[in-house]
């Protein structure tokens, strides 16, 4: 927050507050006055930063994307073999299930299903923020098979598709259940099929 | 809808109506007008029916899921093995990503991620749905393990885990992209697992 102005701190402060509010009840819950209450702004406030709704809800999105982002990015850095990596960015995801780092559960999932048919603005943000995610598998399959630690022939984008959906419907049973076993469960196949089917 | 009162048929003529519109828009997005809208009813003709928005919701989620499944259960049914079922779950999933039995995609989905966090009435009937359709895995695998059809050793809990995970997880990327490439790479991924490793 250093170099900041006073007005992009209040900026920040405000998208650090109304992103896990947001993540959790849902875009389209959140009230007015749930924002006024978690940023201890009125709304003029609140609107002195951001031209409008939308605005704030794609940018506390982008927030809470890069929360989790980043703390999967300082998981899984270091100079370890591209198997060995995919293995880490999964249990990362594993472990967010039930404890992510920001409250609600996975951004990318809880507003991938709000928006796709009611918010076309958010849906390309989410849109984006998904590409990453499988930019930076695509990316480490690709880094692997030219290291010869990966084999040659694997499916770089039905692998990447598989990691994904399994986790993602992973988090949300984990949640929708509030227990762990079905993420171990999503976990412990995927490691197997790394082991079996990526590894060179 | 023979046999029905005139009362029980407006009833129904709501579920119908309401439930495409909360699950394509989210069930807290959904307004007063837009239901109003959709049934051609005034306020007091809809809450007529219903003892408040929250029954309404939980109604609309039942009726929603009763249409995904019992869709599921007319192609999955008829004296097939135990495999070949699973395989056909998988399949019939993977066609309703983009031509869901009801607008907006899996209900499911839909109102489990919603709900997690902000509607513990709404979570309780999504979880009590998910319930059925985890029975429905378990159920099938079991009677194959009998037959001999599938392999004794295979893990019941952990198979249908994997096989909603992954499915549900393709189906967010599938509405998020508006592409069917996740969901069959999904379900190529799906059937050759079963093929591997549950197929006696």
């Amino acid at each position: 927050m250093i170099g900041l102005s006073k007005g992009e701190r209040t900026r920040e402060m405000i998208l650090a507050r109304a992103a896990p509010l947001f993540n959790s009840k849902g875009y389209g819950r959140v009230s007015m006055s749930d924002l006024m209450q978690a940023t201890g702004l009125e709304k003029g406030g609140i609107y002195n930063h951001f031209r409008s709704r939308e605005e704030l809800m794609v940018e506390a999105f982008r927030y809470a994307a890069d929360v989790v982002r980043r703390r999967v990015e300082e998981r899984t850095a270091g100079p370890v073999s591209s198997a060995d990596r995919l293995r880490e960015m999964v249990a990362v995801y594993g472990e967010f299930a039930l404890q992510p780092p920001i409250e609600g559960g996975c951004p990318l999932l809880n507003a991938a299903v709000e928006s796709d048919d009611a918010d076309p603005a958010l849906r390309e943000q989410v849109a984006e923020a998904m590409e990453r995610w499988f930019r930076a598998i695509r990316v480490t399959l690709v880094r692997g098979i030219r290291r010869g630690d990966v084999r040659p022939d694997v499916d770089v984008e039905g692998t990447a598709t598989l990691i994904i959906s399994t986790l993602e419907g992973a988090v949300m049973l984990s949640r929708l259940y509030r227990t762990g076993a079905h993420m171990q469960s999503a976990v412990r196949h995927l490691q197997s099929y790394i082991e079996s089917t990526i590894r060179a």
